[in-house]
C-alpha cells in the first residue's frame, strides 16, 4: 500500500503512476481496478461526479481521499481535480490477434493518441520496441484518454525478440518511405493475423525491414516530409480494419 | 516594420507572429517570404545552418538578426534557436478545389496537425467557422511544421456565410457520429469538389448539419468515445485523395 505522504510528482522510476481528469480515473476502475491503490479528489470536484466516484470505489473497495494538498502537489496541470493511484503492471501480448508495434517511439503524446486510436479500431495487442518513451507517463495516459487501460502493450529489448516470439504466425507489414506496396491499393491477406509496424517519429524504420514481410508506403504530396506518426498509424488503422467495421 | 525593443512574447492581438524552430523558419521564407520582418538566431545555432540562413535572407532582403536577448525573451520552448518574425496576412479560399471545413475548433495542437495532413493530402483550402482558435499561435504553427505557409485558410463568422459562397459549387460531407453513411463505403462522386465538414473536439458537429450534403460516419469500437479530431480528419482526407496519390 502506498502511503499518502510518500505521493510525489510521477517519475519513471516508481511502481506506480496517476491518471490525471476524470475521464482516464473512471477508465481505471471500469477497466484495471484490481491495480487501482486510491483515487485522490480536490474541493472543486463536482458533487454529480463525487457521488459517481464514491459508488465506484465502494464497489471495488479502492479508497476515495479528499485532499487539496495532495492533488494539487502531484498534479500536471492546475486544472485536475481528480487522481487515480495506480501499481504499474506488465502484460503479455495475446497470439492470434492483430497487433501494431512501434519501434523506438520517442514521443509520449504520439503513444497515447496511437492507443487511443488502437483502442478505436479494435486493436488491444501493442508491441513497443526499445528505447521507448515510458508507457505510463501521465502524458501518455492523458492522451490515450484512459484507453492504456484497454490495451495489452508489451516492451521487447529488440524487434528480433518480438519477430522470433510472433513472426512466423502472422503477415507483417513495415511501414516506411521506401515501402514497395502503396496503402490503399494492397491485397490485404484476411487469413492470418497482421502486424502493423512503424518507425520512431523522426527516423522511420532503417532499411533493414525491407526484407521483412510487405512493405507499405502511404503516399503523401511532397509538401511535407512526412506524416505525424501517429496520424500515420491510424490511418493504416482505419484501412486495415473498415471491413471489420462495415455497419450492421 | 517591427521595431527589435518590441518584440515580445506572442500574443492574440499583436499583427505579427513567430515561427520558432529551424523547420518552420525555413518553410516561411520559402512559400512566405513577403511576410517575413526578420530573422533572429541565438549562438547555440550550428554553422551550417547560419550558412543556409544568410544565403536565403540576403536573397529575400530579409533582415537576420544575432540576438540571444530577444529569442531567450520571445521563444516558447527553452530548445529554440531560430525565430522568424512575420506579419499575419488574410486569404481567400479558392473555387473549385476540394475544401476542409473546421467549426469551431478549439486546440492549436490539432488545428496546426490538421494543416500539416492537409498539405500532405493536397487540400490547400480551409474554412475555420468561429470562434475558433487563433491561427497565427505558434503552437498552431509549430503543429503544422510550417505547412501553415503552405495553405489558404479563411476564417467565418458562420458556417452559413461559408455555405452561401461555395454550398452550391460542390458535395459537403459533415462528419458525424449520427452519419448517414460509412467512410470506406461511400461512392465518392469525383465530378465536383468536395468540402469535408468537422465540428469541435469535445461537441461535434450538430445536429442541423444532417440536413446538409452527405453525412458520414467514421465507425469505430464503443470502447472509445470518439476518434481525435486531427484523426478523423487525416482518415477522411485519405480515404478522399486516395486515387489521387496512386502509385505513379
Amino acid at each position: 500500500m502506498i502511503q499518502n505522504n510518500e505521493l510525489k510528482r510521477y517519475q519513471k522510476k516508481y511502481d506506480y503512476s496517476y491518471t490525471f481528469g476524470n475521464f482516464p480515473t473512471f477508465e481505471l476502475l471500469k477497466c484495471k481496478s484490481e491495480c487501482a491503490e486510491k483515487i485522490l479528489y480536490h474541493s472543486l470536484l463536482k458533487d454529480d461526479i463525487l457521488e459517481k466516484l464514491t459508488a465506484e470505489c465502494s464497489r471495488r473497495h479502492i479508497e476515495l481521499l479528499h485532499s487539496d494538498r495532495i492533488v494539487e502537489k502531484i498534479r500536471d496541470k492546475e486544472s485536475c481535480i481528480l487522481v487515480g493511484v495506480f501499481r504499474k503492471y506488465e502484460q503479455q501480448l495475446v497470439h492470434n490477434t492483430n497487433h501494431v508495434v512501434l519501434v523506438n517511439p520517442s514521443d509520449s503524446g504520439n503513444l497515447g493518441t496511437i492507443l487511443r486510436t488502437c483502442t478505436g479500431f479494435g486493436i488491444h495487442d501493442i508491441a513497443v520496441i526499445e528505447p521507448a518513451v515510458d508507457l505510463f507517463a501521465p502524458k501518455v495516459i492523458r492522451a490515450s484518454m484512459g484507453s492504456i487501460f484497454h490495451a495489452r502493450v508489451r516492451y521487447y529489448e529488440s524487434f528480433d525478440i518480438y519477430y522470433k516470439e510472433f513472426g512466423s504466425e502472422r503477415m507483417l507489414y513495415p511501414f516506411m518511405l521506401k515501402g514497395a506496396r502503396q496503402l490503399g491499393q494492397l491485397n490485404i491477406n484476411r487469413e492470418s493475423p497482421f502486424s502493423l509496424i512503424f518507425g520512431n517519429e523522426a527516423s522511420g524504420l532503417d532499411d533493414s525491414f525491407l526484407q521483412i514481410g510487405s512493405s507499405v508506403l502511404i503516399q503523401h504530396s511532397n509538401e511535407i516530409d512526412s506524416l505525424n506518426l501517429s496520424m500515420a498509424v491510424g490511418i493504416a488503422l482505419f484501412e486495415f480494419t473498415k471491413d471489420a467495421f462495415k455497419m450492421r
